[in-house]
């Protein structure tokens, strides 16, 4: 477990506050602040997005990001022809399925909720366990995963030699590579393009100085996200995605959801007891249009899943109202789709093979 | 069957054809048409595809045009939340799914390949055997149909009710309405934005008037698809879509594809033994984009479409040259996709109810 000692100390003194009884809520409120104090304090805690998460480990290349576009849309790739990566990272869902877990090939249910694909090349860890380190990691491993089903990568490597147009995207993609088309280079390739898929929002504009790009209610959102707590964890450019936590800090949280188990989280990745219910921070951004909510879709609506987060990690009670305050800063950080995600691409046609 | 007299004629010139052995290929050779004669030709034919498919029964208006586009992609109303329209009618696949036969929610797999969306209001019929006569009775059918899996409409209501962003678009697409969440509004809707989606290509262009739209090898294609006889059967706007045909008239088609079984086709819906094997004559634009092909799927390249179209039912073998020159010739029928197809539009957030 990863706990920052800005988080530990905030955990330390809600839990203090906790034996202090009903003294929580007014301790937790703060003076309100003026704009700039406000803004100070936002610029503090959250950063603008950059315009791509590029890595030096794989150039973001037009070439790349235009055939990891095309591969991120094709169905024929999976075992049963039915899932691409576009199957549950749906652009009419900002990049999610509306799932509490997806649904892959042959009928496979997956154990937890799919996390968008927006901006998530710049979190430290993918999937809700954090087990794979990029984006680029978990598109090709996913080819041989339950969702796309496929029994090995020379299966997957035969499927996409039997469609004749992607031949010449591959090489240009990678010209340096005497065999192009290999499952590391569909991860490259996805990669490249998933690291273009970040979202400005007006939270954007907002924070390098534009005090107004927030209306007053999302400003006094932003107010109570900072006093009570939810920025200890949400920050950073995703607001989230930045750290993994223990989920249920203050109460079980199976008990406060709709859950159907108590997963153990990232200790079944690292075999940590101190990782038991340790999941990964989840990245705020379009968090308004990526329902439903938490590792396991547990929770529908948003003011929900916000008095969930506020009861079981620091013990607070919100009202009605103020989550509604918080939804309202939430709101606005949905941000502009990618055109070349909201648009699919044409993919080349032609002869697929059959399921081995 | 619905056999018109003007391809019975055919038919049976090309039964007699067939007593003479090898004087068949000779006699369906014509002397090459002047351009002039050509585009005359193909203009007897053929017509240009209008702007929509618009009908008096379900007017194409914006508002409706709107709401259907948001319904054609949400996988929500399924009852696993898998399926929506765009899983089998992929954007990036022209309207297809790459699939012999498409599957559904629960691991479905559909006896028939899913044809394409596009310009398919154009139609005499929807579906393989025309078994439903509009649009709009398609896509209100297939709430309850294996693919959506539903028990029943009251769910599909219950489902669309329980995504507080559809009450108003609803309610501005039918605004005389005191219920405008229905099935049936579903159905309207969501035919209503297929109406829309016509592909109008440089075939189209060539049709009125401009002959070097087309380049001389597709001309030359387009010159053999009128002497070979295709267009007896694939005409009119569609190129296509306009008739219901015996599939196999020379020769068991089962024996010319990779079926894995002899559909009865529309015999099953008419119950007459005249429409044993018979089949709607399938649009042939943007064919080159949507393999496989047939009915059933079983047939992978077009090239091989083509010749097995012309021998079970001219009776013809055509040599590789002849079918890459027709080949070309149907290239030419891939047209642009609509803005409103290529982009998936933005749901409205929201909660949705558990399967039953």
């Amino acid at each position: 477990m990863t706990t920052n000692p800005a988080r530990l100390c905030a955990i330390v003194l809600m839990a203090v506050q906790g034996v202090f009884g009903s003294a929580i809520e007014a301790s937790a409120e703060e003076p309100l602040k003026t704009d700039a104090q406000l803004l100070a304090a936002a610029q503090k805690q959250f950063r603008p997005l950059p315009k791509d998460a590029a890595t030096a480990d794989n150039p973001v290349t037009p070439e790349r990001v235009s055939l990891g576009r095309k591969l991120f849309f094709d169905p024929r790739i999976s075992d049963d022809g039915t899932v691409s990566c576009h199957r549950c990272h749906l652009a009419s869902l900002y990049g999610c399925d509306g799932l509490a877990g997806s649904i892959g090939a042959h009928d496979f249910h997956a154990p937890r909720n799919a996390p968008t694909v927006l901006n998530s090349a710049l979190q430290l860890a993918i999937h809700w366990r954090g087990e794979l380190k990029t984006v680029e990691e978990q598109a090709q491993k996913a080819l041989i995963g339950p969702a796309f089903a496929n029994k090995d990568y020379a299966t997957v490597v035969a499927r996409l030699k039997a469609i004749p147009g992607y031949a010449e995207p591959f090489q240009k993609a990678f010209p340096d590579d005497s065999n192009p088309i290999s499952e590391k280079n569909w991860g490259k390739a996805i990669g490249a393009y998933e690291r273009t898929l970040v979202t400005p929002s007006r939270f954007d504009d907002y924070l390098v100085g534009k005090s107004d790009s927030l209306s007053p209610a999302e400003r006094h959102g932003l107010q109570l996200f900072l006093s009570v707590g939810c920025a200890d964890c949400h920050n950073g450019v995703g607001i989230g995605g930045g750290s993994f936590e223990k989920f249920g800090v203050v109460e079980e949280y199976w008990k406060a959801t709709a859950s159907k188990k108590n997963d153990q989280g990232r200790k079944d990745v690292t075999q940590q007891d101190s990782d038991q219910y340790v999941f990964k921070v989840a990245i705020l951004r379009n968090v308004a249009m990526t329902a439903p909510y938490f590792h396991d879709g547990s929770v529908k609506n948003l003011p929900d899943a916000v008095k969930v987060m506020s009861r079981v990690q620091i013990g607070r009670v919100l009202s009605d109202d103020e989550a509604t305050a918080i939804v309202a800063f939430l709101q606005a950080l949905t941000g502009t789709l990618p055109r070349d995600f909201a648009e699919s691409p044409t993919l080349p046609p032609g002869s697929y093979i059959d399921s081995p």
